[in-house]
């Protein structure tokens, strides 16, 4: 396993194409806006060194026995998946921030059971390449981008409809070594970060749509690869001189890019999915699964952070002791329990896949996502009602450090007697990030839309729901006899 | 393990004081507003020689290695946790009420740990006669209502102020070959229909308080106790001849009662717990939390029957595709997957106790009881809303049977073309039952109350929560430097 | 203006059809399931007489100058409109019930201003003929029943395509003096205390339909005219010997039937639509709107009702200084307060139509109903909450007055010091009269579906919301060329 | 009345002490940070020459016989309380934005009255000075900052006990012409586009705080007077160059600042208050309670422009006809206008004060307040779910600009077909300025915090509930006999 400090020297080797804000980046490790997501990624490596955290920081591989960072794991078992959860948690308590590296486990777990299916059922050797890629990600303990997400254009038409053919990533060539691959995959959490990118579909396909049924994997920095750094809220205080207080989280942050694959070359030994469309749709379902259990752990963490910062700002405003601030923060932590008991509970109620490694409950993940898409809303607005106006109309970083300036900030901000105003600058300021700032993106938004907007997981409660099975038993309880229904109810 | 049959001899056998409006019942097992919650209770007996439902039903006994029902087992693992919640589950599916014996499984558990610690920590010898009891209980498959909660008299003041001293059930008497006890326990779930009274006191006790420091065992038709059944919401549609559509749920129900003791004698071998006032408050968070996990499954169960309902009227409706429609029955499935999850996840999370029996993790069930104050209302609410009006405005199933209003009942209730009005009846009646008639006292109001108001769940949650350990979480990514407060913040 | 008394005695007079759980009832006034239901009806009458209400239940009549019962009025202004709501806030707070007198009052106001626009449009008589009908209702101060909802059979089909041509009430025949009509109207509020059925279509109709197009006024008693009086919760508690604390609310009730038109022949001078299907939309729009109004005033009065039982409540458990308890007790004023703010705010914001009467504000009306549907239950909710599990545990009436039984439930149900049980027992029980009992159909389910379910709602604020204009608004701040844009978006 | 030009070129006269980031700013009114939020207040003179919104924009003063700017009127009758609800809706359509000059207007009505009061029965001439400004006020069409939240310090403490006296600003001399006073006033909306100040207390005094009770004008560069302006989310976008699309909203924004008053002489007759401590909660509670109106004006304005920004994204997702859409949209103007209702509520049972001037209904006021402390949020929830992830992880606008990335963008932004790349950017960054970015820091924080925070309202909404009436109701209801009580319950 790599040390904090050997990961980001392998990123500095890395060959990548990555502009922000019109202008190519060409450090990415040391660019201010960027550097804060990369130290929440390396805290997955930093944390796996350390005793305490070990045992959720890392696994035994399946596959070769040894030691491996559990970001690279293959779940063997109930256990794995609620260690990933608490996992997860941990790191967002350590970084309040996307820590980026689930997208590629989710990939890795979903890709090894699908391949596994396809291999067995067509012949192909899709999990034989996997397994065997697997093995290196695993040995060279890399950061891997799990890519589903296509930039999709007009919704109302499948892949093979749109007018612009790239708006979905595809196949527009097969050679004997390999194939060329074009399009994009948006929204992509951590791209920047990472030592590869591992491709999946991001819909079930049919058959019209066959070049679009394609999963691989390709160095980041392998030709033709060009990624767009996205802007966030408040991303360029990260750039002000000496910015510190005014980020709230001066250390750590997440990113998403735009990764635009033009005509690049996979040999085929990185290929798992290739045209098998009826495929398209369990790789799917599995990774959107798995990537719902994981929100159950991390924004469970960075909530955790919220709270308490929340219950600071309320301690710096001396307001600790107000029956309506404690039971604010109760409801906090009551919300956010809630959440972690989802991610918790469709991971023990998970089963092995036939390629023998563990599914979570894909209701119970679905449930997960859909309170995910809700609950962290209302802890920030609970947060918001805590920590008072000043969290957005305070001064500035400068006027605290200003000869002038300072003492009448320090005078007139003082809250609780005895306490430090740039303390409490400080958690105020944690608090807007988390709610209106860089973080908000990650605490939001992205609960909000990552692992799919909240329709999806609609869908997915009404596949997996049983409703029929619901019906049975209330026609069992009332004592509905259908015979009497010349024409059954609801058909 | 007794068949339904041997269960309900046994329950004549019994020589039970009960009242219900003002007269006393004869004969319980066959009066037709409690027979329903009897229905419930067999159904604890009859699922357990079921073969398919064998696994979930039973377990095998820690103490003797016999197969025994699994409501009067001693948890062992997760895995026992985890079977408890899906029994109840799948119990609620099956009655749609309340199957009562739950509260006897959660009182076995929590005594069984809190008088080994006793045991352990006095020399006493509690547990040594609890776990002879529990044999007995074992070995005999009886129903026991675990007891707890108090009528309370004046919530201001301590069990040993009140004006009138037995508002809390309290020991009036020590002799050498036993103890005399005077008082009542209100909202008594199910004693009607058990065979032993087991119980614990209500809350956690001061010194001034031991005389009501007390727990113990005593058949349910011992001289002294007395029974007053708790009028329900439609109670007495049971009683009107012929009752069966109107009913809703006509084989099922649940019932509470307040027991009362008038100095009743109990032998030392049946005394758990006799002035150690130290240990009452360990012994009801126990109960407590063992009851709050049981939520998460037994409303689930009901909760599946009233989704089932509500998807039935929409059929009978005739507007099953809705969109509106779909999306209010996701909504509901949503909300009820949610509360097993928080049901699932603090049995998942459950440690060993030093008696070595599996608690479940406090704060989740304390989150999961705090949803199950606020779902089931919620996913009423859309039941009522697909339902329509005619749930309430509809004409008695007598009109139906009448010669001349039949057929005009029969034309004018005529949903979906070729359904049968009679099952219609019968679905929107179940869901009034669930909704506003006998099961509500059990779906509704005993969510809020039952196993502890929301109050006392928030109290929980805010012990449990670790806010101190978040708010060091704040302070590290905020880079909060405590030295700079000449005040601790919140002190 | 008539006396509560003769208004009682003017409905004695009537010969009306009216069955009751598959029996003819001789004597609706008198019969205990019913005469409450009456009794909440003669408070309309009753408030009218008295110096400190005077203002707002009674107006001037624009057709006579005389004084009139508001009920019976003609909305001049928004200051009417607004009266009203305040009228109606009143009687909820003096019945706790549904008054049942609101429909024909909003019939009233729809058919005047929609016959006005026929006969304008037209060239009929409507206006006219509904005029004179008018003064005769003002003059004789009736209650008049104005019923819209039709049995409506399956949902997918337009009236003329039922299997049952009766499913929605029609014209069967047009005569020269008159026309035959035969169907029914469900849910009809205060059908069987009403001297007469004020009749409208339910829905928007088009050509195929036209003889469902049909709005009339008819006596209660008229022949072919049968009522099925419908099955509340808890109903038969009014017909227990001496009933009174278990009744919660033992003056006071509301009532819906089912009023079957078996081939009514109904005199031209009393026919306001005829085959005229393109006005039924409009008619139902005004109907419906003034109707969402009422329930901003009606089901506040009975809100405010709940709320004070509930503080009551905690009061008798000697918990009112609890800040959880106040702090709920706040939110529920807060919502009730939130619905009577619709109330008065479509009525504020009301404007005349061409007939000159005053609409209410469709939009808001709408938004004040769709609030209706929700907030209520919430109430209901909080108020569970406070009242305690003891609610539905109860015993009964006849155990506190019964020699043997009555001193134990006197003991222990004995609540804060010094105050008195039968009091307390009172309380509690019409907080489940309006959670659960017979109330709980006119403040959960009724508040859900009378004056249409909440997708109707929905569709209305989604036609009066102009996201066209908010289209545009946007457009305007972000800066869209929309000439840019070869085909607009949304098109 | 000024216009647009002459107000912008009146700011320019003004000599203020301005920072922003520890940096003097020369020029204000030029300064890109600010400069959009003086162009929203500069709407209210440039909309109250159009002849559409005339109407809505003046007024005609009581005073004078002036038409003058509604934001200086004194409220005459419910119809201006309206009258300013739909000004400042439409003002909040047209700018997105807080547009800053209510507080001046509020506090002009709330110290009308007040200072008419004190004259009345204090025999000063606080009234009779005050309305000698008003009318200088009225005539020269002056922006006046109404001022009111003092920084508070440690909020255990009253002003008079904190260790530092200055943190409520105070009269620290009274001199025979005038007074002198120190402190500062916290979360000034607008300060920086004001010409006056009008300094009220914070909150309800006792004898030992009166110093802290005092009210006057002052002009907004007076000697002595210091503005720090505060940071907003995404503040610094604006300063970056050619900076447009990625502000969401390029013209229009809002601003809060610390205004800081070290020893500023106020002449006598700008005095309206000075020790009178009595009735500085009085004055406090009518500014709250007309500032709370105003949010269901305002506030409802900025929700109209997001609620469109929705639409539209919708639009350019391509997916305006997905029934969830549909439906979130509908929730959302059902919020949104249920915040209007409230505004409008308290405005139409507005009463008069013994000044002659209109007073909202005050417990309406803070119910409609309360409820802008919940909606918005969920507005901007269905926004961001609406909205899509591409909203925090899109290009900027410098991308789009580039040469290389330009195409690229225009290629994988593509949404709906033949809709416009630049256009779908200029919609999601509006949807991210209200929801994450500097319009969110009203929208969102200020609906909670300005007028106070939410539990500011829950205690005036537990005063003017009349609890002891709506107990009184149930009494009736419930028959309870408080004769029977020996102890009133609840006392």
């Amino acid at each position: 396993m790599m040390t904090r400090e050997e990961y980001i020297e392998s990123l500095r080797k890395l060959n990548l194409q990555v502009y922000f804000m019109g202008k190519k980046i060409d450090n990415p490790v040391d660019h201010p806006v960027i550097r804060p997501s990369l130290n929440s990624l390396a805290m997955t490596y930093e944390l796996a060194q350390h005793d305490e955290y070990k045992e959720l920081m890392t696994a035994k591989s399946h596959l070769t026995g040894k030691t491996i960072n559990r970001f690279c794991h293959i779940h063997q078992n109930t256990t794995d998946l609620m260690n990933k959860v608490k996992m997860q948690r941990l790191l967002g308590q350590k970084t309040a921030s996307c820590f980026q590296r689930c997208v590629g486990m989710d990939a890795f777990n979903a890709i090894y059971s699908t391949t596994y299916d396809m291999d067995q059922e067509l012949g192909t050797e899709y999990h034989k390449r996997f397994v065997k890629y697997l093995e290196m990600v695993q040995e060279r303990d890399l950061v891997v981008d799990g890519a589903m997400t296509d930039p999709k254009g007009d919704r109302n038409l499948s892949p093979s409809q749109q007018p612009d053919p790239d708006l979905y990533l595809r196949i527009v060539e097969v050679r004997e070594d390999g194939i060329v691959v074009r399009g994009a995959k948006a929204h992509q959490t951590g791209a920047v970060n990472s030592h590869e990118h591992l491709i999946m579909p991001t819909l079930a396909m049919r058959e019209d749509d066959a070049d679009y049924a394609v999963s691989f994997a390709i160095e980041s920095d392998a030709p033709g690869i060009l990624m767009i750094y996205g802007r966030q809220s408040c991303d360029t205080r990260k750039m002000e001189e000496g910015a510190d207080i005014d980020l709230g989280n001066s250390s750590f942050g997440g990113h998403e890019a735009l990764v635009i694959f033009d005509d690049v070359f996979i040999p085929n030994e990185r290929v798992f999915m290739c045209r098998e469309y009826k495929y398209a749709g369990v790789m799917v379902e599995r990774f959107a699964g798995y990537h719902r259990q994981s929100y159950g752990g991390c924004k469970v963490g960075v909530g955790d952070v919220l709270i308490g910062a929340a219950a600071l700002a309320a301690d710096y405003n001396g307001v600790p002791k107000a029956s309506h601030i404690k039971d604010k923060l109760i409801e906090m932590i009551h919300l956010n329990e809630t959440l972690y008991a989802c991610g918790i509970a469709c991971s023990a109620e998970g089963k092995p896949t036939k390629s023998g490694n563990y599914l979570i409950d894909l209701l119970l993940a679905n449930v997960c996502k859909q309170n995910i898409t809700r609950f962290p809303y209302e802890i920030a607005r609970l947060a918001e009602d805590i920590a008072g106006g000043l969290m957005v109309t305070m001064p500035a970083e400068q006027d605290l450090r200003d000869e002038k300036l300072g003492p009448l900030v320090r005078k007139y901000l003082q809250g609780a007697t005895g306490t430090n105003v740039e303390n409490r600058m400080r958690v105020l300021r944690l608090i807007e990030n988390i709610t209106l700032g860089t973080a908000a993106v990650g605490y939001r938004t992205e609960s909000m839309h990552g692992a799919g907007s909240p329709q999806a997981q609609r869908i997915m409660i009404q596949r997996q729901g049983d409703i029929e099975g619901k019906k049975q038993l209330a026609r069992e309880i009332a004592k509905v006899d259908v015979s009497l229904d010349q024409k059954p109810a609801g058909k």
